[in-house]
């Protein structure tokens, strides 16, 4: 049995993703900047994405802006944001666990002069909303946190932050990194006082290589790549058509059913975590049911080192995370784990599960059932 | 009959590249970053990638890097290569009819406190070497110069330049966008002096979205995404494995049968350049014969405005550019043919016809007919 549980690192294309990238690949490939018949076909691709995105996020089409993915949202946000705003401020909050591509675009921040105020999480991973309230000051432009941590699953409670924020100074932007959120929550910038957020393609059965930010029409932000001035100057390069048709059908396709398969998700995490409990020395790191997220479920395994146990799992057909992909191959200490306070033994001992709509029951009592199998035998040879 | 002559805007993807694609989408659509089977075999695709390009040009495999595109690429041997050299000097030298992925690259360094010089070209577009050599000073850091322009199809006298530049100053960083260049020439950095260079996926028949940057081993240069450390550190965010393969493919398939497909397109040009010549009141831009390169015609039309020509070709089935259409819908006035100093009341009336392997004679002389019969009816009806 082959069981994919690695979905908040990248999911596998959806088959109507892959039908409108062919035919914007081979059939409509035109540039959607030229005067013809061919860019204009092309351009329809990327009118139709951005109505459908704004459509799901009840923004404005003009409001949505492709980039190369979550990376260089997340990126751009930033950099954009703090380089149009520095004279009302240099001051930027953010939390401890966020994504690489906001903590090392902050270091670079900070060596560009600003001055970074990191907020800590509970033992749960929750957002220290008190510690938020504390750290704003007259110079701060922009807060950056992430809807759902990719490691444990917590969930930013968005509008409670967002409140914090503007009844502090309601031109402060709030950048939100939705990488693992958009797909899995009802996501309205406006009404949850959002300014900024970043999404990933791949990670919600669309393409790689291709993201958004959506950038409320009041944000002052600055491009961060300089060309041609296509996306109205603010992100210049040739349209990433089949990336945008892609991203495009996947938003669609995650919010058909929508509901229905949300409780499943949440089911299936249920029925997991359960499971997980009967076995003998785990700990489940970040919130259970539904104040987690429904696809994440992150296990520490008493005893074992993680990596021994994703190769012994993947000996199964099981494919899981040790802590994230995110840190390209290289087995880091997670900074999530250390904000939640899982202890020091613990920390290079943990295994993120995570699901996806294909997901099965019987996928996951096989993994279940493996797991009891193998930890037993991984404790008796691994002694540390 | 469709005649799709607008290739140096972007072209059809390669039947092989979307076969490809569709296998790293929806088969092998792991993480590289992934430590399990599915993260090693998307790890793969883009290991053979990173091989056969490294092959065609001759270098290290480690020192092409992923991007999200030519601009992107441009973007960051500019501004990485700048703030990574500030110290020996602020002196950039480009030429003044760069693509604007240079030119508004070198705007925003200039509003960063770099200093720029741009060598201009002569009557063909060809770079003025006299001026380079007086340009160079001993704050000059860097050298930034296009392979084949791609308005007129001027071919850089490549070994000249860098041979100028390293005598004067062998720390000099010498980039070329090759944006129209790669496909279309054998280039060999190590042995052309070339420390950088930029290619683009969608000009050689692969997919949007996709470039690398090439970089010798012993460039200074900085990223300028920041993130998860993929691409050691140098270019953060998800492996793009359906486009790095798609661009992995695309290199190849340009270079097999490299010669034949190579005289095939300067044969075509030859048709069709005698042909234009027999039009009244044509004028053609740019190199002739193999001086230029082999798939850009630039013509200028007496007496019509390059729009009008341009949608009624298309009427035809024809599509062409009106100068290139990497401006992004904007009708700008070209920088190129200014440079080349095309009369003042050509400059609106000129088209650039643009081939590839896939053009066919019988196109060719359809778009002769069509001309032959459309200009006098437009200089006829529409008299400035």
């Amino acid at each position: 049995m082959e069981c994919y549980l690695d979905n908040s690192a990248t999911t596998r294309c959806h088959e109507k993703v892959k039908d409108i990238m062919v035919k914007a690949l081979t059939g409509d490939f035109g540039n959607p900047s030229s005067m013809h018949m061919k860019g204009v076909e092309a351009e329809a691709y990327v009118k139709d994405a951005k109505k459908t995105i704004s459509n799901i996020l009840k923004v404005n089409e003009k409001e949505i802006l492709f980039t190369s993915g979550g990376t260089e949202s997340d990126n751009w946000a930033l950099i954009g944001a703090a380089e149009a705003n520095k004279r009302s401020g240099k001051h930027i909050i953010t939390t401890v666990y966020e994504h690489p591509a906001i903590l090392n675009t902050c270091a670079y921040l900070e060596e560009q002069g600003y001055d970074l105020t990191y907020i800590p999480v509970d033992s749960k991973g929750i957002v220290d909303t008190g510690a938020l309230q504390d750290a704003l000051r007259e110079d701060t432009i922009l807060v950056s946190m992430m809807y759902v941590n990719n490691e444990i699953g917590a969930v930013l409670p968005v509008e409670e932050v967002s409140k914090i924020i503007k009844d502090y100074n309601k031109n402060i932007l709030f950048h939100v990194d939705a990488v693992q959120g958009f797909g899995k929550y009802r996501i309205y910038p406006k009404k949850a006082g959002i300014d900024m957020l970043s999404v990933s393609g791949h990670k919600i059965h669309g393409p790689k290589g291709i993201g958004f930010l959506y950038i409320d029409s009041k944000v002052k932000i600055k491009p961060i790549i300089f060309g041609g001035g296509q996306q109205g100057g603010m992100r210049s390069g040739t349209d990433n058509v089949p990336g945008i048709a892609g991203i495009g059908a996947a938003a669609a396709e995650c919010y058909h059913n929508f509901e229905a398969k949300i409780d499943k998700l949440y089911e299936l995490k249920e029925f997991f975590v359960s499971g997980i409990k009967e076995l003998e020395g785990t700990t489940l790191n970040g919130p259970e049911g539904r104040e987690g997220a429904p696809h994440i479920v992150s296990v520490s395994f008493e005893g074992i080192r993680s990596e021994v146990l994703l190769h012994a799992l993947e000996d199964k057909g099981i494919y899981v995370s040790a802590g994230s992909a995110c840190a390209s191959n290289k087995p880091a200490v997670s900074k999530t784990l250390k904000a939640i306070g899982v202890k020091k033994d613990l920390l290079d001992s943990t295994i993120r599960f995570s699901f996806c709509e294909d997901t099965t029951r019987e996928e996951l009592g096989y993994t279940l059932e493996q797991l009891k199998e193998i930890l037993p035998l991984l404790r008796k040879y691994s002694r540390r």
